[in-house]
């Protein structure tokens, strides 16, 4: 935020506005819940405006939004947004997963398209009261939990391309399912080179909206070929950048005996993951004997650095390559058997339950810890 | 659009319903008018849907449209639109300029993100009966106008990125006033190497929301820096892209006696503009001796090429540059005549009033079209 703007009112938890619903919906059953599709009873809605700052925060019931079709989100996509999940473990005690990651990334985001900054300490507050009223929705089930999204919108009712005047930021909760239900099932993935996702300069590294739209479509060529996801490829080298909308992992047995998990660095087209940093921050730990993640190899090399497809064939082919996956909140890793490159498919190694020697014990510890299995300050209490 | 998409109703004009405000507001006077803050009396809207196709057209008062927070368009940016202008001459009788044009590039933006196409002579006979409606709010002034605006959003009530369900496209209406009401005023560019406006294989060759969010920042910093506007420029050798939302046209002084006019090639990074199109096709009728521009000299040759900023320098050194201008609806022609580039200012020509000798004639005879004072099938009835 510029100094000027600085002076105005941030975020105020301690202002909020509670409206309860009169007409609770009833919960559905876990298994008829579908990604996304499913809302819970309340909603938190905080308006900015340029001159006066954040204002009243409320939590209200889930309604519809009502803006002039001449606002700024309908036609210059200033929208931004961050997703993580809260969990109910077995006592009834319910964690959000490092939800001040998420709101430094949103900060991050905002600033990026010019839109404001806010106090992401006080945001983590409001969402835990939202989560607090709305807590029986989170189905009492392992693998369950509900997926918040903290949305922050340009609702300036004028055209013109500048930044928006008028934002509001507002939370919705989702409950969902496991991601994959009956066990992990690895996905094929094309290696797409028709289209980028990102360019050095551009907004690949925040979690913008317009990066979503522009990816459509090659997810949609990818699944035309019969592949799961497609892979973002950059540059005449085909360097790897992320899964679909995941992190990417790959992970190569060296002629030392060691073994390497690789994830390419955040050189401004990668979006900074709080599940990719979960990775790499537990592994890193377990590389250098600060921590033991039960099963995985103590010859563990942890590496952030450019990966090409080239280096991924010819390990495959020198049967070097041990793993490659995807990070995401969604489904927090994200195995792989297959990548179509250039016509034709390089085998990626996969377990029979379709994990991997090191993802396998990773996905254990933070998913132990993302459920309060595993004590860990990266869950924080609600 | 699809094979099995395509058997769905198109948009169909003859459905149209047409409802009329109760309370038409007050026209306001044509020198209070502020680009895109006024809106007439009235919007159009025809919703679609996945398995059933485009729906009932409607004409309706001008309101606010109400969508679910987990509509596609506040997450995944999926939205696009186009403007163009309808003019009213002297005689009252109101033109649109090449709508076809517009409905043509709409239909291409919207391929590219995965959202439904549509008839694009449909489209233009509902917004003629739009405009008929609202045809009062043209300010009966010269360089007077009233800009539509279509607009198309994903508003699928659900989470999950994948092409949208359910689509809604409107159409609103402004009356804009001239954009430089005392005359040309030339802008000072600074010439963008920080970020990326497009990359090969990405977005920047149609008209989607999401070029303009990520266009802010750069916009921001080159109005900190003391210019009205940003040039974007592209790859190691800084080839001359955009101006800002306007493509870039450049006029060189060659040795054998002839002026170039340059404008960047449409190689997948460049927004098919309109009037860069009317502008390129008026200079090469006239360079063929197939038309006469007044004023504008018989010794023109016309290329689409790649210009970086290197030859813009080199050229304002040895005194070969004549002209710098960016296109667009907006403003029609926008003179430049300063670059801030590496630190230092390229100096570019302009005349007294503002204009150059290239521009000015091109812009007396583009202006001469749209505002009727010169018969064309680019101006339609409406």
């Amino acid at each position: 935020m510029t100094g000027e703007l600085a002076k105005l009112p941030d975020i105020e938890p301690s202002l909020v506005q509670v409206t309860k619903t009169d007409s609770p919906k009833q919960v559905p059953p876990p298994s008829s819940l579908v990604f996304g599709h499913t809302f819970t009873d309340h909603m938190l809605t905080v308006p900015w405006q340029m001159l006066e700052g954040w204002g009243t925060p409320k939590i209200q019931p889930f309604s519809n939004l009502s803006l002039p079709p001449s606002a700024t989100v309908f036609h210059y996509a200033h929208c931004l947004f961050e997703g993580l999940k809260a969990y109910r473990d077995t006592n009834g005690k319910v964690t959000l997963f490092r939800p001040d990651m998420n709101m430094k990334r949103m900060n991050n985001t905002a600033h990026r398209v010019a839109m404001p900054g806010f106090n992401g300490d006080a945001m983590v507050e409001l969402m835990k009261q939202l989560v607090r009223l709305d807590k029986h929705w989170i189905p009492d089930q392992p693998g369950y939990s509900l997926y918040i999204r903290p949305t922050m919108i340009g609702t300036q009712p004028a055209l013109g391309i500048a930044p928006p005047k008028e934002v509001l930021l507002f939370v919705i909760c989702s409950p969902v399912g496991p991601y994959y239900p009956q066990g992990f099932k690895p996905v094929a993935l094309y290696g797409t080179t028709e289209y980028v996702r990102a360019a050095p300069g551009g907004i690949g590294a925040y979690k913008l909206g317009a990066n979503y739209a522009a990816g459509v479509a090659a997810q949609k060529a990818a699944a035309a070929k019969g592949y799961v996801q497609n892979l973002w490829l950059h540059g005449p080298d085909h360097h790897i950048t992320e899964v679909g909308t995941m992190n990417a992992f790959v992970v190569f047995k060296q002629a030392d005996g060691t073994t390497e998990l690789v994830t390419p660095p955040l050189d401004g087209m990668i979006l900074p993951g709080v599940t990719r940093d979960s990775v790499l921050t537990l592994a890193k730990e377990h590389a250098a004997g600060h921590i033991n993640v039960p099963e995985l190899t103590n010859k563990l090399v942890v590496s952030e650095r450019p990966v090409t497809m080239g280096e991924v064939k010819e390990a495959a082919r020198k049967g070097n390559l041990v793993e490659f996956f995807g990070t995401g909140t969604a489904a927090v890793i994200s195995p792989v058997d297959r990548i179509g490159y250039l016509g034709e498919d390089v085998q990626i190694p996969t377990g029979p339950d379709g994990m991997g020697p090191v993802s396998r014990p990773l996905w254990k510890h933070l998913t132990g810890i993302q459920t309060g299995a595993i004590p860990h300050p990266w869950a924080v209490e609600v």
